[in-house]
């Protein structure tokens, strides 16, 4: 094990011979390691690894990052984007003591460790999870942003591929980058002109040099394999003396494939392929190493996977509550309304000194109802352009940054788009809340390439995230209140168009001030005993008025209303299925949403009952909601001829 | 309705006085129409429509493009790719003969009628049903890809905002059609400087133009107002009087949002609000036009929605199928192999003239096994970099181009990263077989964050695909083969590791020479009197082994392989209702795939049976599938000792 940083702070002129001398001694050895875990494992990416090794070392060498407290506030973030150079990373962080080296060799992408194929958040040292290519310099975009944001002067490192500049993505954060003025952003390409399949030049040309410095960054190109002059440029960078002091800093690393190991170095087919067993021996001979190939292969035999990193927690900030708002029918509201004006009473209640909560949307300021926000505090409000992308993995990332995050943007763009982001957020235990507008067929007149219909269906697929659809502007206030207070990640859903406030029998809003939401829990807006319909969001009014017409004619029927739908209060389902016949409806795909979930419950708990799904069955044109409602038969009228054919059977 | 084009391939030299005067007065007229179909649906997006206008007539007024038949073979086509701009689109188009100008008029935005929000497909003279910002360029490339293909000399027109040139997916388009240099494909940006939120360079600053030439592009900077400087910078890019005659062009055409009405020019708020009754009136005054917007109100009154446009059904070629290859154990084959084997014997029964089958994949050639087809075929077959947004869309339009286009990549980028373009592809009719291989915890040692645990549970909430999954190399042949003659949409899903063949009880392949694949046809593997095992992909192995272990202790218990999840076999799972217990067992998230679709069958029938749902509960780490299957408990003893814990009861 390595004492690095050398000099903390890349404060020097100059690297010395003896530093170059190490660093060097440094990489054969990591190089070896690299080898040795990939060819152990029989699987991983060597060529990469042993390209970014040098560029990793020399960030290490000078940052203010330490095995210590690996997540400590004030540290130079290294974010790793490629996140397939696993070995090479591991390699690197068990050299400077963030776990035991031996472990890692040992049990790379072993079934059980937390040393998988691609980088994971678990394992010290690393910031975020990667491997789907193009997501870290927006994850690093957020971690520099929020390091401005909470005063702290230090830095953070973006390493990525050469192939994966080709992403669109990347070209997003780019911008979001200069937009911001993130100068204590540097990102470091492993340019070794080779992906997966061959030369870059061939697979697919690209100018990366000019792209950055089009979109305002400054550029330094440099020899990835000297030790000196990549001191010296991430000296530079981190130290603003660039062209740009303002603007972010690229260095364009030239490196080498396989670099140190002559049979392996540029050839693309080692990008993803191991060293056999007499490789890796050859290997170490031209490493200098005397690691005995043969030893380690019988260790691993016997050996057993004993790792067990825990799983991070992040931070999250406490949050105030003020008070809940509550609405009457005479406010007209719709439910975006309620949001802003909720969104805004959180951030009065915590952004006096330093910001808990901050605002992000794409170019959709006001439809999302974030403009009450973004007049009353500027600097917590992020404009990210139409760029949804990024801007999920950047919003996904702040949110471990010690923030409450809220990101708005329409149902098709927040979900449909930018489900893998979101995919990789929950994966890496981020604090999103994901409020969404303008869903279902409630979207309108911007007619079916706008309508978002499958965000239960999607988001269910996903773990560590709940789901939340408000019924009213009450409802939704007190969801947004209570997912502002909760650590993890929160996807809130709700229309464009108005919604009438839900009432309880006596008159009184049915989310009144003493209402508080809790994930999980189902709201039985009216009991009844001849059957239930079970509805969310804004059909949740809806089956209330089937309710009235059918308690005019003497039939007695529930409504539930299930605002959680993950998790979902299997509770109330189980005692609708004791309850008579159910009918779920909702403005979503008919077969993937509620109904399905209700579905599921009723078949666990062998409850047949007379069951019927009512939701959207195609995409429909534009048209105003009801109109749209009514030509899929989402009407009261039709809940309740449904539910009486029920009775009659 | 004026005739258009002045003169088809914009062969002179520049305009005339008279066609500028013309093009002036039609400017005016659609101008109007496009102020009054927004005022009189009380929504929809004037600004940028007046500001594209000039574009939209300059282009057509040279175009190869008829209302006789809008989609003959040889046209030009013209991609819009600001959907939002529909009111716009359709003055002008309507003004072209496409569709009678008063019914759009009446109809924009109405509950029913084709003239929706965003232009769509359906509408004579629209290529592609965009809204979703970013994706017309990609559309706009396989356009000009296949008119390559198929020696068609005609161009392609992409029409974008400067908006959405944020968005990533566009840059990824750029390198595309420079690498396939598409020097017959014209994007013409609508540069007004406004977004929604207001201008561009607040929210989001960038430098087309530098961007394109950084990619290699033709940039042509132009008034986009001056109907001559239009025509010019058409003309050369036309014929190809560039820089780079081998290279796309952009034209960036300087315009003004709300161009022609004083009150509503560069005000950003028109971009998707229409104008009041009194500013229209006013409107028409500035325009020199006489419609009466009271009278068109009077009318929209009492009109009834009456335009039926017939959904565009696009050809497909036929598709020689060639003998099926028949595996037996000894091959020890991947189902991607199969694949790609399949792929192979298509193109070489149908790629001899004019290609039919085509192949494009992101980076993964060999790991998706294209590597023979690419090979034999290396015309025929795209390597579109790591740009699977892009790649998704030009992929989906290709595939109405009259060509088989087979799409494949990993599982994570095939289905969560791209969703989005593949629901807008589904929307617009493709045609598009997405073959995705590395699916569920099967793609082993890659790791969790390459876990593609939900294609099942996001492909399902879309319309117009269908989704299969093989069992073994046999079927893969026989479903590969099969969707190459279908039109519509496929997704076949496969895992990486090596698949045993399935077997009859007489030893023979079960998926033998004479068995032919039928989407929403289950396979009974095994019948059996005691309860059934429903299974899918690799799990159907593992059900077949527990099937053989509770023989020999003499339980009889069916095996059933689903692999059509859509269509389902509803029939087939209701014969298992009737069968004893159902235990469902799949390599995917287990509350959104195939568990659910079985569950949502039974409730329907009301068949209460034991049921039990198994399938991966949690991202795992790396490994072996048949490690992470055993800790998953997805093995046969699991299997076996589930199905007799139900037949205890």
């Amino acid at each position: 094990m390595s004492q690095l940083p050398f000099y903390r702070g890349f404060s020097n002129s100059t690297l010395s011979e003896k530093d170059i001398e190490h660093l060097e001694m440094l990489r054969r050895r990591c190089s070896g390691n690299a080898i040795l875990a990939s060819t152990l494992a029989a699987s991983g990416h060597p060529g990469g690894s042993l390209s970014t090794i040098p560029l990793l070392l020399s960030i290490y060498a000078g940052s203010d990052v330490t095995p210590e407290n690996p997540w400590k506030k004030e540290r130079d973030r290294v974010i790793l984007s490629h996140g397939h150079v696993s070995p090479g990373t591991y390699s690197v962080l068990g050299e400077m003591g963030f776990f035991p080296l031996e472990d890692m060799i040992l049990e790379f992408r072993e079934a059980g460790s937390r040393y998988a194929g691609h980088v994971e958040l678990d394992v010290p040292g690393v910031e975020w999870s990667t491997g789907n290519l193009g997501q870290g310099l927006s994850a690093g975009t957020a971690s520099a942003l929020a390091c401005q944001l909470s005063g702290i002067p230090n830095r953070t490192f973006v390493l990525m591929g050469d192939g994966e500049q080709q992403k669109g993505q990347i070209s997003e954060a780019r911008r979001f980058a200069v937009k911001y003025g993130l100068n204590n952003l540097i990102a470091i390409v492993d340019y070794n002109h080779l992906q997966i399949g061959g030369k870059i030049e061939q697979i697919m040309p690209q100018n990366i040099a000019q792209g950055y410095s089009a979109d305002g960054w400054n550029v330094l190109e440099v020899d990835g394999k000297n030790f000196s002059a990549l001191y010296e440029a991430i000296a530079k960078a981190y130290h603003n003396k660039v062209e740009n002091p303002k603007a972010p800093t690229l260095i364009l690393a030239q490196t080498t494939m396989g670099y140190g190991v002559s049979f392996i170095e540029n050839n693309h087919e080692y990008h993803g392929k191991p060293l056999s067993k007499d490789q890796a021996k050859k290997a170490m001979q031209e490493l200098s190493l005397s690691e005995n190939v043969d030893e380690w292969i019988a260790r691993k035999e016997k050996h057993t996977i004993k790792t067990n990193f825990p799983h991070i927690k992040h931070t999250y900030p406490s949050v105030e509550l003020s008070e809940p708002r509550l609405y009457l029918d005479k406010d007209k509201l719709d439910n975006r309304t309620a949001y802003g004006n909720a969104l805004l009473d959180l951030a009065k209640a915590n952004n006096q000194g330093k910001p808990k909560v901050l605002a992000c949307t794409c170019d959709l300021t006001i439809s999302v109802k974030m403009d009450s926000f973004a007049k009353s505090f500027p600097q917590h409000f992020l404009e990210c352009g139409i760029q949804e992308h990024h801007s999920s993995t950047m919003a996904g990332r702040l949110s471990i940054e010690d923030f409450v995050v809220f990101f708005s943007t329409f149902g098709v763009f927040g979900v449909a788009e930018t489900y893998n982001q979101m995919r990789l957020n929950t994966y890496n235990r981020s604090n999103l809340k994901l409020v969404c507008t303008h869903i279902g067929l409630n979207v309108g007149e911007d007619g079916p390439t706008h309508q978002s219909i499958d965000y239960i269906g999607l988001f269910t697929s996903l773990f560590q995230l709940r789901i939340s659809l408000p019924a009213d502007p009450n409802q939704t206030d007190r969801i947004i209140r209570k997912v502002a207070t909760l650590p993890g990640n929160d996807f809130v859903g709700m229309g464009r168009a108005r919604s009438p406030i839900i009432l309880k029998e006596t008159g009184e809003p049915f989310f009144g001030a003493d209402y508080e939401y809790t994930p999980g829990k189902a709201d039985w807006i009216r009991r009844g005993k001849q059957g239930t319909f079970i509805a969310t969001g804004p059909m949740v009014w809806v089956a209330l008025q089937a309710h009235e017409q059918l308690k005019k004619e003497g039939i007695d029927v529930a409504v539930l209303n299930m605002a959680s739908l993950s998790p979902l209060d299997s509770q109330a389902i189980q005692e609708a299925g004791n309850n008579g016949p159910i009918i779920t409806v909702e403005d979503h795909h008919i077969q993937t949403g509620l109904g399905s979930l209700v579905a599921n419950v009723l078949i666990g708990n062998r409850q047949s009952v007379p069951f019927e799904k009512m939701g959207v069955t195609h995409y429909h044109t534009s048209g105003t909601p009801e109109k749209l409602y009514a030509k899929q038969g989402l009407t009261a009228d039709n809940l309740a001829f449904k539910m009486k054919g029920f009775l009659k059977q």
